[in-house]
């Protein structure tokens, strides 16, 4: 892969309070990993190839913490129905269908195909229970040179008949299979724990999935406190649990000595939240979905200020659209709402913290990914905004500020993941 | 302009509880407007002309009820305060620039262009207080073929002194000017009077323009109850009215005699809801607005319920887009998050009651608009959904839901504006 050097305006984040700015700058990549963002090309580097943006933007490519590829198909449908509803009526019997392989490869076809021109880089996915239709998932991810986690999906219990495992030892033995067979398999795709959340998973499967957690040190996403119905019936169902999250913690399923990712996070108690800043659990902040399915708004400058892990997710299809821009639209306009109508004690997000939570917020769960300091993985967008005229000249700053409300796919020109040009 | 049909996937709205669909239809068009849709090409119109657009979609062109046209320019832009600091650091200093017929010229051109390719076209247009540059902005707009009202915008106080008329009397004389230039001036631009809200117009420039819109029978447009703070201010400015609608009733700007919309209405009284419903005042709905400067959301499942006129808007700039399928979109995001957050007694909009407000809700502000029963002026937008694409065969309702979340200009394929094919 060698050295070499981007050009353009170079836009990334170091903390949530302030985008870094570089206009015509110079972020030197070698062998995959940035090398840092020099306003003017070091004498070190003179005579690296340059690959040349122009006036285009440079920033760094974004995270989707939380996304269901088999939901994809009918993103923008059916959302008149809050969480458990619309599970029952238009999730699950959608997932059924991915125990037919030729649904799913053109399916997943082309929920890979959106997601490679979308912004993001990164991405952690659900599959559905189907250990085949998930590994020809994580073989269609691996190929878009994305990098991805991908989970088969466990479920046992109060689920459809036509969407469950036959019974908890089952389900494990499926699963262990599956990450036998995964685990180094792909370049860019790797398997992810995914009990789909508390409701579904008997006590008996959480208690096998914390053990090959453990055995294969594997992370771990699933689903927490969305909705308050949720949150009453995991209550009545694990009366054991402190909290939500309890239930899952009590399994080894929670962070702390592996990586954890948990979605939505809405109505999560300070107990709650006490446990995931000890264990490093990742929030998968899922504004659109929240507003979709009415679940609330999750109050993420609180949990920013606790010091919390927290990235953003489209969490197709309760959220409509795969691009983590609007994502970041609808985590401000959120925020807005649950400030002037709930609470005015967390002030609104602003673009820089949205752009944070996109970038690095949710990249450090792959590691050194979501900035260009020195170190980091390459994985950057350049953004083409010609054709968002504007009868003025205006600032970087402005233009990616405008992005974030009106950018789409054509708008991405070029698109790295660690080091390798992917789009 | 003679007899001829369309052909297509034919929805349209009777009312809000419902989306009628008449797939493989015929909508039959005499002189511009419809005589009505067919499930079959009736034996009276064999062997008309036949616009045959296959499997798409034909829907009603959809009214922007209100949008400001010099405020395009910074769309997307500077969405971090509250109305009246949002005025003063963005959507002044940008207007000002209006008084040069350059500037002007270049910005109104990218707005009309991006409206042309949109789904709306029927639309109510704040411009700026600068004559020169509001007839200006009234060709451009003619020469689109869209249907629009424009408004030189009123402010003779609390207004800077580089976006001020320097008196009541200024302003009104110019107003009638304007008037008697433009008023039949154009086939497809009239103007409409235009306070900017009851903050920057003294009682003295109220009261002409009462006697104005007297005078030449024009339609009124404003702003009301938007915010609390300006909500508060009026209060104060007019402590002779019951409630701000009040403020511009007594000067007989408020409807009754003559058409009359006003923008947001988020914090209306229930005096100021009666008063709108009995004198006909339209309602135009901004949902992305209300959201971005953190207005709040208005109840408008109750405007509904009590009668009332509502239409759709975007109201760029405080909008960031000049798409009414999004504009339908946050509006259902918007009550959901305030039956969750504040109210849980108006259920959230539904996707049918939306597409109702964005077509027979804001387009009966034009007359006989908004839908395809007889007698109705026929302004149709035919969307091609093909590039959005899904692993199944999907039916009409669904590909028309789904193209409120993921739809753009992309999936705009033909327009017809009274009859006319502008696209």
């Amino acid at each position: 892969m060698g050295t070499w050097a981007l050009k353009g305006h170079i836009c990334q984040s170091r903390d949530p309070q302030q985008i870094e700015i570089t206009e015509n700058g110079y972020l030197i990549v070698e062998n995959g990993l940035s090398k840092g963002v020099f306003p003017t090309l070091p004498e070190q580097y003179r005579g690296l190839p340059v690959a040349d943006f122009g006036d285009r933007l440079i920033i760094p490519g974004m995270t989707d913490l939380h996304v269901h590829a088999p939901q994809f198909s009918f993103r923008g449908l059916g959302m008149d129905m809050e969480l458990l509803d619309w599970l029952n009526t238009y999730a699950f019997p959608e997932e059924a269908k991915y125990r037919d392989l030729e649904y799913a490869n053109r399916a997943y076809g082309m929920f890979a195909q959106r997601l490679k021109r979308s912004v993001t880089t990164r991405a952690v996915i659900f599959g559905t229970i189907h250990l085949p239709a998930t590994e020809l998932l994580m073989r269609i991810m691996d190929r878009t040179g994305l990098k991805t986690y991908v989970g088969k999906v466990n479920m046992d219990r109060n689920s459809p008949d036509y969407l469950r495992e036959f019974d908890a030892e089952k389900s494990l033995r499926d699963t262990e299979e599956w990450i036998i067979r995964n685990q180094c398999r792909f370049d860019n795709t790797k398997p992810i724990l995914t009990p789909r959340f508390v409701p579904s998973c008997s006590d008996a499967l959480m208690e096998g999935l914390g053990k090959l957690r453990e055995k294969y040190a594997l992370p771990v996403q699933s689903h927490l406190s969305e909705n308050l119905g949720e949150v009453r019936w995991v209550k009545e169902l694990c009366p054991y649990a402190a909290f939500y999250g309890d239930a899952y913690d009590r399994w080894g399923l929670f962070g702390g000595a592996g990586a954890c990712v948990m979605a939505h996070c809405v109505h999560s108690t300070d107990e709650e939240l006490e446990r995931m800043r000890a264990n490093g659990v990742y929030v998968a902040h899922s504004p659109e979905s929240n507003m979709n399915l009415a679940s609330g708004v999750a109050p993420v400058r609180k949990y920013l200020d606790l010091g919390l892990h927290v990235g953003l997710a489209t969490d197709l299809a309760a959220g409509s659209h795969e691009s983590l821009l609007r994502a970041m639209m609808h985590a401000i306009q959120a925020s807005k709402l649950r400030w002037r109508l709930l609470d005015d004690t967390l002030k609104p997000l602003t673009v820089d913290e949205v752009f944070y939570l996109a970038t690095l917020g949710g990249g450090s769960f792959f590691g050194k990914v979501g900035c260009f300091r020195p170190g980091y993985e390459l994985d950057a967008v350049i953004l083409d905004d010609q054709d968002l005229p504007h009868p003025q000249r205006l600032d970087v700053r402005a233009r990616l500020e405008r992005c974030v409300y009106l950018a789409d796919d054509r708008n991405v020109y070029a698109k790295f993941v660690a080091g390798e040009r992917i789009l």
